[in-house]
Parts: C-alpha cells; sequence; structure tokens
C-alpha cells in the first residue's frame, strides 16, 4: 500500500477508536466512578474488543499495544466525556447513531480482515470480526457488573456478523479486498441505521 | 492414533461440547436475553474454558477456533434449546446430570492431557484441566453479571480437580494414556454423581 | 544476576503474591463462597494481573503458570484465610494497609520491568505495570458480581500508575535498573500511604 493510502487508514481506526471511546465513556459517567474509572471504561470500549481478536488469532503483542496512538485517543475521548459531558451530551442522538454504526462497520470489518488475514476459517473470521466490534462494549458492561446489552436487544452484534458475512462471501469470490470491506461495511451500517429506524429486534424466548 | 480412532475422539468432543452448550443456553433462557445472546452464552459455556487453556499454554489459535465444527455445535446446541426448549425441558434431571457430569470428566481430562502435552508442571496441569471444565461455566455466570455457581457450591470444579489429578498421578506412574485417560474420568464421573446423589458440599466459612 | 539476588527477588515476588492472596480471601469471605471459591479468588486477585501482562506481551505460558510455587503459594494464602480469618481479621488495619502498598509497589515496578524487556512502547509499559498492579483485583470484584473497587475510589491504580511513570522515566534517563525499580516503587508506596491518609481521591464527574 501506499504511505498515503497507510496513512489514510490509521487515521479512520483512531477515529473509530475516539468515538467507542467517547461513547463508553458516556455509558460509564452515570455509575459514579472516578476519573481513572471512566479512562479504563473508554479504553476497554474502543480497544479490548480488538485486543481479544488478537491474542486469539495468536497475534501478540495486539495492534493496539504496539502503537500508543490507540491507547493515547481513547483516553482522550474518556477525558473529554468527563471533563466536556454537558457539550457532548448535548450532540443530537441521531448523530451519534450515525458515527456509531460507521464505527461498528469499520470494527467488524477490520477485525475480519485480520482474522483472514491470519488464515483463520472464514466462519471463525466472521467471529472474530463481530468480536472485534462489540466485544470492548460486552467487557465494559462486564466491568460496571451488567448484562451486556449487546446480549440482550437490538441489531447491533447482528449487523456486525452481517458485514463480516458479506465481506467473507466477497472475499471468497475474489472480489478485489478495498471492494470487499466496502461491501462487508455498508452492509452493517445500513442494517444497524435501518433496524433502530424499523425498530428491529431479533426474537426473544418469551416474549409474554 | 489410527484415523479410526482419532474420528472418536472429535465425536466425543463433540458431544461433549453440545451439552455443555444446550446446559449453557438453559440457564441463559431465563434471562431475558435474545436469539444471539442464548447462542453467545452457549459457545461461552461450551468452548471458553477451552479457549482460555490453550491461550495460557500458548497454543493459538485455540483449538475450537481452527475447527469450525466445534462453533457450529456450540450454536446448534443453543439454537436448540431456543426454539424447542420445552421438549429440552421435558428430559429428566437425572439424565442432565448423568450427561453433564460424562462431559465434566471428558473435558477435564482432556485438558489436563493438553496442558501435559505443552510441557507444563504436573500441578498445573490439574488446574488447567479444571479450567478447560469450568472456565466456560465461569464466563457464562460472568456475562450474567452473577457470582459464577462454581464458586459457591457442590462438588463440580472439585470433581474436574480430582479427575485431573488422579490422571496426572497415572501419568507419571507410567500409566499407558488412554489408561490415565479413563481413570482420571471416571474419579471425576463417579465423584460428581455420588457428591449430588449424598448431597456432599465443600466447607464453607460462616455455615451459620 | 547472581544466584542470591535472584533468590530474593524471587521471595520478594511470592511474598507479594501471599500477601496479595490473603487480602482476596479476605474480601471473598463474606460472599458465601465455599473453600473452592475463595481459593479462586485468592488465585485471581494474586496473580491474574501478572497472567494477563504476560498474555499481552506475548510471554506465554505466564510466568506464574510456569513456576509452580506462584500458585502455591497463592493457594496458601487463600487456605490461611478461609480456616484461620478470626486471627487474620485481627491484624490492625495499618500494617494491612502497608504491606498492601508494598506488593502494589512491586507488583507494579515488576510488570513494568517486564514490559520494557519485552519492547513494549514506554507509554504501553506503564499501563501495563499498572495492569499487573490492579488486574488482578479487577478481576476478583468481577467474579464477584460487583464493579471493580479499583475503578470507584481511591488512589490505588493511580499510584500504580506513577510509580511505572516514575521507572520508565527513569530507565529512559539510564539510571541502573536496580535505582529505577526502587524510585518507582518508593513513589508508587509513598503516594498510595500518604492518599490514604490525607484521603486523597480523584475527582468524579458528579459530585452531588
Amino acid at each position: 500500500m501506499s504511505p498515503e493510502s497507510n496513512k489514510l487508514l490509521l487515521s479512520v481506526d483512531l477515529a473509530g477508536t475516539f468515538l467507542f471511546a467517547v461513547e463508553g465513556a458516556l455509558i460509564a459517567l452515570p455509575k459514579n466512578l472516578d476519573l481513572l474509572g471512566v479512562l479504563v471504561l473508554a479504553f476497554s470500549t474502543a480497544l479490548v474488543g480488538g485486543i481479544i481478536r488478537d491474542v486469539l488469532i495468536g497475534a501478540s503483542p495486539p495492534a493496539s499495544l504496539r502503537d500508543w496512538r490507540y491507547a493515547t485517543t481513547a483516553f482522550a475521548g474518556g477525558a473529554i466525556v468527563f471533563f466536556l459531558h454537558p457539550y457532548i451530551r448535548a450532540i443530537p442522538g441521531a448523530v451519534i447513531l450515525t458515527l456509531d454504526a460507521a464505527a461498528l462497520a469499520l470494527f467488524a470489518v477490520a477485525g475480519t480482515e485480520k482474522a483472514l488475514l491470519y488464515k483463520m476459517h472464514p466462519f471463525i473470521a466472521v467471529l472474530l470480526g463481530a468480536v472485534t466490534a462489540v466485544g470492548g462494549g460486552t467487557v465494559r458492561d462486564v466491568l460496571l457488573a451488567q448484562i451486556p446489552n449487546v446480549l440482550r436487544s437490538d441489531i447491533y452484534a447482528t449487523a456486525a456478523l452481517a458485514g463480516a458475512l458479506v465481506m467473507v462471501a466477497a472475499t471468497r469470490l475474489k472480489m478485489r479486498p478495498a471492494l470487499a470491506a466496502v461491501s462487508g461495511g455498508s452492509v452493517c451500517f445500513l442494517l444497524r441505521i435501518i433496524s433502530v429506524w424499523q425498530r428491529w429486534n431479533l426474537p426473544r424466548a418469551f416474549t409474554g
């Protein structure tokens, strides 16, 4: 890849990290944590999904611990929420939702791509793409001693799985990598947005 | 090993995976999760113990992520519970208990064997055998935001530890591997069954 | 290093392990766990921080699983609390606090040193030093289904971070390793002691 496109990819990745960190900190804030706690939860939300993926595929140390900019970006996101939360809260929900869906798509696609690069079976690569996207938020909820939201409601992990699946299928169909990534990401993004708009949910065992 | 005995071992391993997945899903079901949540908890219960063992001994990627049949089997167990739980619940408790004790024994023995294969100290191999057997259920309970059941009651992890210990001792006494595995597995299985039947428990600090 | 100083380092490390195990077991005791549960939480508190660090830096198997004395020491600490807790509780709080601050300093410094040895970026090494020191207690609290105390109050992880930071700075200034370790450890220890004495806390987002 050219240095320019490498730089672009890193910027996009850091933007997703920042956004997830901000969201994690917003969820942590009402829980009566101190500054350190908010920073830890911002870090977890943004980076632990990718760290779990890297540990599982044997890419150690994990990418986000090789480059100091990831942790710095995550802490910056947490600190901004901590000190400026009244302003952050003023951002309209639709903006947050859209940015979050974009970051979800980005993480799902990047996670799937890395798993494929490490020769994981396509089906496992799909699972690892979803883990990359939602693993951090899951660990954040565990640290807050609550059942992870992703297990209970919404088309969220499902959107990540769908995007990862499309990307794997496109790759197997010999589509160009960039195109496969864009296809998978678009499916994840659109499915997430439409599902919120249409209030779609997965079935539950007991609906009573 | 002959291809036939390899196939037999894989079948037994997948049967244990299926059973643990079904049990995990049954525990998850009343917690108001959606389909995805039930599948995730089935997967965790069945496979995360072995994944933790493999990460700790440096066998990456973990065995259950190298072969797509493990994840597929775990998800199948979860899906069957989700859609057919009235029928699953009709299975007598004694049957479930017996099958669960068999799967516990299988996982404890297989985990210990793999740890020994990776040259872990015998004492550590015993611990890793128990982690293989009960680690998945522990993570499931953490995801359900409750204190893992295994820390509180019953001779469950203790049976896994006892079976692993017998297996390590038998191996050190130069017993043939298959015989050492059967000895360890039998001790785990019987101790579990007898302890439920006799209502044995470990001591608690406060019994009042 | 001479065999004597190696032996001294191991003894100090095992002493820290024992102390953290005792503290973990004391916190676990009122939670109605059985003997196994108390031993597991003692082990987690004492050793899981270092295990997480080793998994993240790619040092597998983790140091505390290579040498059986670590697990044995942790279980001994747990068992002593389980059977002798009335006597352990009689130890004055100031003694526990001082010993705990010493163990915190030791683990933070040792964790930072190992991360630097594995060529981690200095900033990441500081984070991993803190993970070594407080990761075990965090996992213990997760297993007890409560929000980790370290995220909520006190200058505890902060003291570990400060000590790790001083150590990294001293190392970069080409200070002799032993001196860098002593400097970092002293800062962590003193900051922890003074913060308890002066009732310092990190800021919270909502103080009302």
